[in-house]
């Protein structure tokens, strides 16, 4: 923690003084450690992530770290799509669901024009 | 075009000269205009963006650099949760789907049993 004598997780990948008031320390603790840092510095780079958290209300900043993380996380996994291989296969999943739902619902349309014929 | 006299979109907005080759060239072109390459930039830093396209085969990089541009785009838009707001919203449709299809499913399997009875 930022003045606590050990540096956060973002300061410690950064080998740089972790201090008071650090933007980072909130949502990088020292024990997560260095390696859950990187993948951000590497895709969105230190300095970027915190002008965008900079830019937010403090209230925001937790959401932020946790989506940037993730999105960092699988643009490492993933270089070519990211997590827009994610969007991709739910929005297969949704077309897959709203098929069957139109074949339920057929389906139950015909057996009531049946039974009342 | 890198060569050509015009530079890319991301020179342009970099204001430096496109030499033969950029790693850039290809995705952006001068006719899109810096702005295009300018959310890449805010959100992700060219450096970082050039260092990914150049570790991907040349078949890969057009599908990185679409995935790319469309998470700093959705990253400017909504700065909290960025593009995984858009999977947020999927998951959500897809319970919902999951929903009515387990429900029209069990009033399917109701009026078969009463059929049958």
């Amino acid at each position: 923690m930022a003045g606590s004598g050990s540096p956060c997780g973002a300061c410690k990948f950064l080998r740089r003084k972790c201090v008071r008031g650090c933007i980072f320390a909130p949502y990088f603790c020292h024990e997560q450690g260095a390696s859950h840092f990187s993948a951000i510095h590497k895709v969105f780079g230190a300095s970027n992530v915190s002008k965008l958290l900079a830019h937010l209300p403090l209230s925001d900043r937790c959401e932020a770290a946790v989506t940037i993380s993730y999105e960092a996380q699988a643009r490492l996994q993933d270089p070519i799509y990211g997590c827009v291989s994610h969007i991709f296969a739910l929005q297969q999943q949704v077309v897959n669901l709203q098929a069957q739902l139109a074949f339920l619902k057929d389906q139950a349309a015909q057996s009531l024009s049946m039974a009342l014929l």
